[in-house]
């Protein structure tokens, strides 16, 4: 038994049995032992943003990490932005990095890079192994430190000759699933809960949910607690992962721009932070504000994300003897006929009408239509009960790896990437693991052909209107990008909606099938 | 005038006219400065990796650098990869990096990341302006850096309130060209002439040439030399730009693995380095040698990269009294009738008898082809005069980048990036680019459908033959990669071969005219 072998052996002992993965000669070892040892699903990505925007997506729907196994530093490198999304999405990863063999690294060969400074600027938890002999130990710490709750980034540097050492012939691999990791939560703050009950207990007062609060059983008792007392309900503006639709209880995200933020929140007296944070602008613009709750506000947190959202809210519905009330703001299943389904000009509103009739049960959204897709919330509350996945860390080329993440996490479930043009192409090489692995996840592309989102910030800054010269660095006509194109071109079965009637009809067709399609919808 | 305005005039001050860009709100301040001041040309990419490969290549073959401008630490992220590959090229690049307005960093909204911890990864130099105030001096600071021999990463990080920050009113614009850096090279040491000049006139002497010493001028100095010393003459394996073909001086590459490495090395009892580094294994093998001259061999350095490496070789063959003589070792021009074409079945020989009779003169060959190119190199010495690149990094997804900077710095030059089909899927947006500004570039794809250089590297280190899981992971079918309908997607012309008679008829229409084109090279 090699290092890399002790090595998989103890990811799985460890919990983690899917590897995302980007390989070089470096992480040949690792590749061969897969055809040892059985359990661990190795998944290929021709980039490695698939490969970590994929391991995102994958611990969001299962609850616990993946590795990726990507090569070297500048393979971390090419893994950067999605890894960035991952740690604000508090996904927890367990990154194996191939490294030059320990006595080669002096030899400073083309691929050589400051690979710990490159992990260290998206990790939690960084650490070179140093032989074969150090690897069980230092891979048990890491995957310990990505099981941190709320879910961390864990790095380890896994030099050549760690992997390809051999250890003692008595030293037996650890059995799968024999060394999983418990998930210790900080522990609550009475005093936190008191001070809560007391706040909304008063009027104005907004629960606003985040990390940990935006499942089923967080928003049941979030629905209790506005029962009892009045209380508005809202979530953050991104969510890793909101349970929305038909039967659960709505809480409609906060607004992505700073003036309408403001208008939300302009009555409130009180905000309880539930895993989430204070409300804050997404970016700077000349003279607007940046902090977006009212002057004067108070600002009490029930939770940070590394406590236990779920328990936290259920000791404050009992503070309040709300624990036995019928949640209030639930959601009635809202359907339309067939005939009823929206035609016509593409637009968000028919858009979401689409979505909500046709989403089936338990779809996994994975959002990051942003412009077209910014007021789908409202529309789609009263669709089948789904997950509503975004991008946490506003790195566009996010939802395409997350899809195949959550769709390795969940194959019993659809899932339905809402896509951007402009984003799809950071990580289009996505398409592919898709229909390798055949995976079932729709692909909507909103086909604006524009960075339609800059055309909105460009004003927002103060800038003005673009002329010619900066138009060119907003659009994506010159040549249109045909998706249909591409996507066919990487295995995917694909086509074109040019109105609302094709859009509903190849929709509906792609919800009652399983497996990759990609649907190209212009939107004029 | 703002502070972005002021940027872009001291850009254009220093010499550096073409912007490779892939915005975000951050930098919608500089994109509207581009419609007030003309002479940037400013050229969009899809992803990060692009824009920095480009700007790469721009500096290979313009010789000054370009600026970049990317979105915040995700962006930079994005672009990683590349910018490894152009600071181990030694090209100059001033990256400018949106950043959030400075009193907004605090709020750590989601886009707030490490953004000087990713830049200082790869760069040579890294600064985060403090003002519109400051960003001159900045802005002439960067390209000082970037401009020092050989070249080097500069970044500078450009906070939201920094471009809109507006100037004093008396403050004016520099005008372009007046603050040109100039070059200033590291003493050359007389000694070190001498004592090379004294290896040279021993036997099994090998000059061995890297950067600064691969261009026309350089190479003719070597010929010189070679023609009085008798002398071998040789290249390392990567080289940022050489000088090839017909009436040029051959210096052969070193060879890519260790073995060939050692044997093409083992009769040397000296080896005089010029810009060049003593020769190394690209990754460590168990058991094979990482340090590949052979024992007791002299190395000794006539120049490092920082030095003159023509003022050197100059010196070098005036003190050997070869300066009037003619060069060694000159390629002849090596002609192939249509008629005496190769066809049949693709491989490495017969797609570089296509290559070598059809190149046109001056062409700019991209080189990424992988397995499939390294064997190149012999076969197209009698070629038409050409230059050629290749990745000094080894990581790929370079040459479509590279190739699309290559072409903005040379427009009269036909670019022909050949390139593996693993490779290319990483930066595969830049087909868009090439669309988009109509470069005349012509990509051939070498299709064998697999990461086929990670075949050999399985069994080089020692992992033995893969299984099935460990093919899965090394090979690019299942599904095929369909690079004619990928390339249509995103614009370009495109066609398929299978057999060398269709190469050669394909490549040879793209020879003849201008404008992008991508050929699909199926290797069975």
């Amino acid at each position: 038994m090699n290092g890399a072998d002790d090595l998989v052996h103890t990811l799985l002992a460890g919990g983690v049995e899917v590897c995302f993965t980007n390989p070089g000669t470096s992480e040949m070892h690792f590749v061969a032992a897969l055809d040892r040892i059985d359990r661990m699903r190795c998944v290929l990505g021709l980039f490695e943003g698939v490969v970590t925007g994929a391991a995102d997506g994958y611990y969001r729907i299962a609850g616990k990490p993946a590795a990726t196994l990507l090569h070297l530093g500048p393979g971390l490198g090419n893994g950067l932005a999605n890894l960035h999304n991952a740690r604000r999405a508090r996904s927890g990863i367990v990154n194996i990095v191939g490294d030059h063999a320990t006595d080669h690294l002096a030899n400073d060969s083309p691929l050589t890079s400051d690979l710990e400074g490159i992990a260290r600027t998206v990790s939690h938890w960084v650490r070179t192994t140093r032989s074969a002999g150090t690897l069980r130990t230092d891979a048990l710490a890491a995957i310990d430190a990505a099981c941190s709750p709320p879910g961390q980034i864990a790095t380890l540097a896994l030099p050549a000759d760690a992997a390809w050492g051999e250890l003692p012939a008595h030293q037996a691999p650890l059995a799968p699933d024999s060394m999983r990791p418990a998930i210790a939560y900080r522990p609550l703050d009475a005093a936190a809960v008191t001070a809560a009950a007391q706040a909304l207990l008063e009027p104005e007062t907004l629960l606003l949910l985040g990390a940990g609060a935006l499942d089923e059983p967080a928003l049941e008792q979030a629905g209790r607690i506005a029962a009892r007392t009045g209380c508005a309900l809202m979530t953050e503006f991104y969510t890793a992962k909101l349970s929305r639709g038909a039967g659960r209880v709505v809480a409609p995200r906060l607004p992505y721009a700073v003036e309408p933020t403001v208008a939300a929140l302009a009555r409130f007296k009180r905000i309880v932070l539930v895993g989430a944070r204070a409300p804050i602008a997404f970016f700077a613009y000349p003279g607007k504000p940046r902090r977006l709750a009212p002057a004067g506000c108070a600002l009490i947190t029930l939770t940070e994300p590394e406590h236990d959202a779920h328990a936290a809210l259920a000791a404050l519905a009992a503070e309040l003897d709300a624990s036995a009330l019928a949640p209030a703001h639930v959601a009635a299943r809202q359907t339309l006929s067939p005939s009823a389904l929206p035609a016509g000009r593409p637009n968000s509103d028919g858009i979401a009408a689409v979505l909500s009739a046709l989403l089936p049960e338990h779809a996994i959204v994975v959002d990051e239509a942003v412009t077209t897709g910014r007021s789908f919330g409202p529309s789609t509350v009263g669709a089948a009960p789904h997950d509503w996945l975004s991008v946490m860390g506003g790195s566009i080329g996010f939802a395409l790896p997350c899809a195949v993440g959550a769709a390795i996490a969940a194959p019993a479930r659809k899932v339905v990437a809402l896509e951007g043009d402009g984003s799809a192409m950071y990580t289009i090489q996505a398409l592919w693991t898709m229909a390798r692995e055949q995976l079932d996840v729709t692909v909507v592309i909103m086909a604006n052909r524009a960075y339609q989102i800059l055309r909105g910030e460009f004003a927002g800054v103060g800038a003005g209107t673009p002329g010619r010269r900066a138009t060119d660095m907003l659009t994506l006509d010159r040549p249109t990008l045909d998706f249909v194109s591409i996507a066919r071109g990487m295995g995917l079965e694909a086509a074109r909606a040019e109105d609302l009637g094709e859009f509903a009809r190849l929709f509906g067709r792609a919800m009652s099938q399983t497996g990759p399609v990609l649907i190209e919808l212009v939107i004029g």
